[in-house]
């Protein structure tokens, strides 16, 4: 299995924590040059129609990508430690957060990076305001996440998943965008602290 | 079992299609003006902290948010007919489709709604420079959709899948906005016309 990757994108380190986490590492990384466009070459994107990293090449030469569908085929195909939940509850509990934490942190952070500095205007328009807007309701998240994490130790509750790490790369790539946790997030600060020290954290 | 959704809205209709896929019908249905705000009210706001609709309030009042998650739990209480796949690679193809549908066409759709008209503007602040790039993207997919659907029967594949409902409810509600199959996505049309034959379609 190959996994096709940009190491400083965010995207691909969940998919590289979420492997640590499982204590996989029988996968090759292949790193790819998504500033200079070798993402989007026509070889690519028949494989890949979006041309979007990660993506992980099954041995048969299947592309499965999205970050998400991923890390799912690690978990059905080595389910422990289970990193997406186990009962019907806390799967969907834990889908739930995971998809709080892309929708409504990740992807208006992410949103925020390419319109406010242009960094892939060679491939889409980017929408200044539009940008400045996303920045200040990824900063809103942060207060709503704040109240979560002040009655659970982990995002979705006492254990450890995949929304954990959703939050975690997403908290660290808001740099970025100039967006920091502040005294304002203490629990937030408190759990960042306690995933931050996690081995997983450093893939 | 309660599921407090808008019955015009499109994530609502994901759900009411899952579910009568599954043939899952003890779930009682109550009805949410979002227009007036009424998913905004501080007691709503505690239990679903973004106030978005549809939600799941299960017998011992957890509240589960976001379409996808709800519609986890009932696969995984009710596995068969299987939605979201069986082996591991079923799993993640279907998962990296339904996910493609969502953030490339299901919503850039509600973004450019939602930028252009203004629906929402008394607790958001559109910008309409984006809400045209928006649709702009989002016709884009449809494009990208035909080809896939040129050699499968259905979005992931063979086999009828989430994949399908996420794409067949952003289609339909894409008139809105003006966005519309026309002779260049003849693979849509066919799907399209496949899919709508369903007799979950009218759930």
């Amino acid at each position: 299995m190959k996994i096709y990757e940009t190491h400083s994108a965010p995207n691909p380190r969940r998919v590289r924590v979420f492997l640590a986490e499982k204590g996989i590492a029988d996968v090759e990384y292949i790193q790819v040059d998504i500033q200079k466009g070798d993402n989007l070459k026509p070889e690519v994107l028949a494989r890949n129609p979006l041309g979007k990293v990660p993506y992980l090449e099954l041995d048969d030469g299947t592309c499965i990508s999205e970050t998400v569908a991923i890390c799912r085929y690690f978990e059905e195909l080595q389910p422990e430690p289970s990193l997406m939940g186990s009962t019907p509850q806390e799967k969907a509990e834990i889908e739930m957060w995971q998809r709080l934490c892309e929708f409504y942190f990740s992807l208006p952070v992410g949103m925020c990076f390419q319109h406010t500095t242009g960094y892939f205007s060679d491939r889409m328009n980017p929408v200044k305001e539009w940008g400045i807007e996303a920045g200040k309701n990824a900063a809103k998240f942060m207060s709503l996440i704040d109240n979560q994490l002040a009655e659970n130790k982990y995002v979705a509750g006492d254990t450890f998943s995949i929304a954990d790490i959703t939050l975690l790369c997403a908290v660290d790539f808001a740099r970025v965008i100039k967006l920091r946790m502040t005294e304002e997030h203490p629990n937030l600060q408190r759990w960042h602290a306690l995933v931050s020290s996690r081995e997983s954290a450093k893939a």
